[in-house]
């Protein structure tokens, strides 16, 4: 386990009430006692609680007495979906934002955070569940971009996607079935970006709530690219417009 | 280990002489007897030999009785690089070439070969040492786009360089100290993009040989990208300048 490591239901619960950044909570299924007060304390600040056996925090916690729990922090402080967009603002720029619909890849989100960095992107909007977050081998992957870029780690994608509408920005996604060629977007309007799944792409609902659904053009065989490599044409393609519009 | 391993001394020998696609041989230091046969056969057949000791044979193995030897095969059948400039003749297009200089993170390779085969790029070359090789971890990145695509694997790269010159392709090379901007080539004439390794980029060498030096042009912190995102740059500018002058 590479990210930061707190066990015990002393120093667990401490860190739940001071705020550190916590990634996900670990409890045994046979732990007892004041183990559901610390459940309660992490609920109410939207932690992930996983059940999990004590052979897995045994590891987890090198060997050590973690009385049944364990909490994983985050090596990265996260920005608020606001950040991003204020920071767009200040910049005085449209925005240009990522909403990652379900990355679970490291290397595919570092070397997505890599090239929004240096593409400079406003930020980058991930899910709480369902994906991966920015742990160690993500800050490696990104080369230190992880140091420069706004992640902000949302519980409900299409929640994200509605606060971005509600400020004027148009919500781009790619599907491989799409009809309409993703150069054909004017990016120069304010523009956040989905990349699906790996494995699924787009989920329903946020497909559903996109203004636009396109396709990067392809000619071989595949039908579709590495989710990096697709990130990255898309914030390539839309840098290329604005700077030729600008 | 992914590979098919071949193991003991006639197994192993057979393999070679019988033209068996080999990735590596595995020789033990200790190993005794007809061993320098079976490494003369193999150097004859431009296979790498490597030495080591009986606990990697024994664990590459699987634990079983290699007699000193090992020979791990390819998953991957190559190609010459003669077939990659016949497969453009064939279609009556400009050769357009991907030479990669180093490439040694299977993820990487695996995305470039899924991003060139799905802009239809002729072919792939890559080097013998110091890079990976399409093992079954590239194999399944690639999302199996190395059903479709030539990959060659030359000794030397440098020698590849000069014979594709010959042949009239032009060499573009990448770094992030470059001055030209990489949409300034013109990729509808003959060109084989070279992309340096992911911790040094290109060898000295290789870069005195390229025509361009040229970079993508960023504007974060970052001077530069994940080697299978600026792969697929590279490729994607080259297919849009050929199509949109088609």
């Amino acid at each position: 386990m590479n990210e930061n490591i707190i066990y015990g239901r002393n120093p667990v619960m401490e860190a739940i009430t001071s705020g550190h950044e916590i990634e996900k909570l670990y409890v045994s299924k046979t732990a007892k006692g004041n183990i559901s007060k610390i459940i309660k304390a992490a609920r109410d600040k939207n932690i992930i609680v996983s059940t999990t056996d004590n052979a897995t925090l045994d590891k987890l916690s090198g060997y050590n007495n973690h009385q049944g729990v364990l909490a994983s922090c985050s090596v990265y402080k996260y920005f608020e979906l606001e950040d991003i967009l204020n920071y767009a603002e200040e910049k005085n720029e449209k925005p240009l934002i990522l909403l990652l619909d379900g990355i679970t890849d490291t290397h595919n989100l570092g070397a997505i955070i890599r090239s929004a960095e240096a593409f400079s992107v406003h930020g980058i909007v991930i899910p709480k569940r369902r994906a991966v977050g920015v742990n160690s081998t993500v800050v490696k992957t990104s080369a230190g971009a992880t140091e420069y870029i706004k992640v902000a780690k949302v519980s409900n994608i299409n929640n994200a996607i509605n606060v971005l509408k509600k400020q004027g920005v148009w919500i781009v996604g790619s599907s491989v079935n799409a009809k309409t060629d993703f150069r054909d977007v004017d990016y120069t309007l304010p523009i956040a970006i989905v990349i699906g799944s790996e494995g699924e792409g787009m989920s329903k609902l946020v497909k559903k709530n996109c203004d636009y659904i396109t396709k990067i053009p392809m000619l071989g065989h595949m039908n579709s690219l590495n989710a990096s490599v697709a990130a990255s044409l898309f914030i390539y393609e839309a840098i290329r417009q604005r700077n030729s519009k600008a």
